[in-house]
């Protein structure tokens, strides 16, 4: 738990351990991640113990209540943790492929061969899920990992951190290789965010706050997962009735997770045929309508939207909505005021799909079908450590894959450069 | 040339611009870049003429020969940027493709895009060439390009930029695609740096001090083109006159490149049959060697190492020998003080050639070959950009798929979340 080693310390024996982690074989990590599974499991007292004393700490403190539920664990959700190491454990392994073979006039062959990225810190605020599901799947994909959780989830995340150690400690995984800061110090995350000599990639997980500070003193490479206005566009050429059910399950299913809609670009041919009913169908499940002028006109409820709201990430039963003239506005409007993350047109018309595919900037863009399914799971990736909003390396659900990168092996028989 | 136009504004015009770019046809692009060799090749005179400026300019800085030597243009060199610029016109296409489909239990089909990074910032010294490269791929690769080159090199950049305005002028690719930023005042660049809502990459091409303070100061992602401290590991089942080949290439051929070797490494068991032979010819090359203890009873008249020497990038006809117990010190070695470039083994035992190539954590592993290899042009990919010494998105040499990225496309027909 590493409270008598620097920061510096603790990046360097990472690396080392890194090295032996990375020629580990793929039975030995599965193995490892479904030990850590079997330890939550039996462990799962010491852990509720601790949460409860981290949620009588925090009680003091006049968190949100969306804070507290993030907070807490009960047995569903430890159950949960557990089974996400199960399936993680029996993910492919994503090492040690070997891609893109090429033969050179000179006779060298290079390869690419699918190695781990090497030593991952993760910086994340009270969701203690986080911890379980960040060390199986580094562990799976052959790194390091150095976790960093909220300071008011300290003693779930001590729980947790200790059984996930007493199932390392049965493998040949070096010990070094998972390591929990429970010091929470500002200046110890911003030291922590200078090693970029033993720590690779940095992925900050929380609020705006978090992410922008962690952006703006790394040094080390970062992947946000930032937060996601998502749109749904409904086009001129839309089916009426798909394009009312995808609206409200982007909204409401979920209304706070980061792949919810928070914007609905409407075409202007078919506002006032579609508005009216889908704002009825909103109001009466009580979400609160910000429209545009031509909004407020169709729908005289509704708050006029400010230009702040174009960009707001609510999180809750509250909808910006403006009708546009045509999907060229639409992709302008989503480019500009979106975060990258996840964007919908309905429509029928290919013309149009395909315009709007192509052209809107975004890690996950579909035709015909809710934001919502932007996710690991849903993807088909067994499980997800984050949705990527930036551009580079990976975008959208990172899984196993993501957290791996290439090298090069260049096979000769005695080359030497003309 | 932006000298009226704020960075931010600069920014945000190559933004816009580049989401234009994104959508031309191979064709255009292709076209374009093609101009571009053409009017550099129409406009020699009026280049080296400002290049003559720059280099009386330089002359009375007392600037060092390799610098003088980097900034100088002529026929020759304004012929190979025109036959760089040709060449890169008829690269593959990198956009648009259409990779890992997948359908879904549920119906939705989805599968990743081949698409633009966006908008790319280039910080560099003063090598001309480095303008009409950057341009051409950045093009060709569908990226906006904002340069800013070294300012000693003001004079020719911007008459190389001007070429390649004139031929941009002639196509639908909009003129912000493209900019030079001409203003050499720190604090604009620390301004560029900060514009992470509209740049998506910086890539510094310089020396450390460039390359540390770029690092230090960007929010925006950054990959790095970092020094190259590459080793050679004559391994005991080495065969000898292979191995002395490919060492006395890989540092004399070109010794001032990222790709030479600068650190040699010789297993204990034929270090007294090999290094004296060896030693005696790179004396005759006039190599100064800086070796080991063991190496400096075998070869009496080199010099003793330092600690800080098995880190040095020489860029010269230096070199630094250590005498290892086995192929684990190699690989701890190289793993420690090299810079994850270029690192090569030499040796017919299979166990200990895959043992070094899984092991050894840099961007080209070799068996058998020169490290010298590490070039796009050698690797196949036609041109490069740089060659990255960082793990994430691209290692390597970086070429146009380099310079792209993917994002998820999915269709549906209706699908909502359950």
């Amino acid at each position: 738990m590493a409270t008598a080693k620097g920061m510096k310390e603790i990046a360097w024996d990472a690396r080392q351990a890194g090295y032996v982690l990375a020629n580990t074989s793929y039975e030995e990590r599965s193995a490892a991640v479904l030990k850590m599974a079997r330890e939550i499991d039996s462990g799962r007292k010491s852990i509720l113990r601790a949460n409860l004393k981290d949620l009588k700490a925090a009680s003091g403190k006049h968190l949100k209540r969306a804070f507290l539920d993030r907070l807490s664990l009960n047995d569903t959700r430890i159950e949960a943790m557990v089974e996400s190491l199960k399936t993680i454990s029996h993910l492919d392994d994503p090492l040690g492929n070997i891609q893109n073979v090429t033969e050179r006039p000179n006779g060298l062959v290079i390869a690419k061969m699918r190695v781990p990225i090497g030593v991952i810190g993760i910086i994340y605020e009270a969701r203690p899920n986080v911890t379980s599901d960040c060390a199986g799947l580094c562990i799976m994909s052959g790194n390091s990992v150095i976790l960093k959780g909220g300071s008011d989830a300290i003693h779930t995340n001590m729980a947790i951190f200790k059984c996930i150690m007493k199932a390392v400690s049965k493998t040949r995984i070096p010990r070094e290789a998972i390591s929990l800061i429970i010091r929470s110090s500002r200046s110890e995350i911003s030291r922590l965010l200078k090693l970029n000599e033993y720590i690779d990639l940095i992925i900050p997980r929380g609020g705006e706050g978090l992410i922008k500070k962690v952006t703006r003193e790394s040094r080390i490479p970062v992947i946000k997962h930032y937060k996601g206005v998502c749109h749904v566009y409904v086009d001129s050429d839309a089916d009426i009735n798909m394009a009312h059910s995808i609206a409200i399950n982007a909204k409401v299913q979920r209304p706070g997770v980061c792949n919810a809609m928070e914007s609905l670009l409407v075409h202007r041919h078919i506002a006032s045929r579609y508005l009216p009913v889908l704002g009825y169908e909103f109001r009466k499940l009580g979400v609160e309508i910000r429209g545009c002028k031509e909004t407020k006109v169709l729908l005289g409820w509704a708050e006029r939207a400010k230009e702040s709201d174009w960009s707001r990430e609510y999180n809750d039963l509250v909808l910006s909505v403006k009708v546009v003239a045509d999907v060229d506005e639409a992709i302008r409007h989503i480019n500009r005021y979106g975060t990258r993350h996840s964007d919908s047109i309905v429509t029928e018309s290919l013309a149009h799909a395909l315009k709007f595919l192509r052209e809107v900037d975004s890690a996950c863009v579909y035709l015909n079908a809710s934001t919502r399914f932007t996710d690991g799971y849903e993807f088909g990736m067994g499980a997800e450590i984050g949705i990527s909003t930036d551009k580079l390396h990976a975008r959208g659900p990172m899984a196993l894959k993501e957290l791996t990168t290439y090298k090069y092996v260049v096979f000769g028989n005695g080359q030497i450069r003309k």
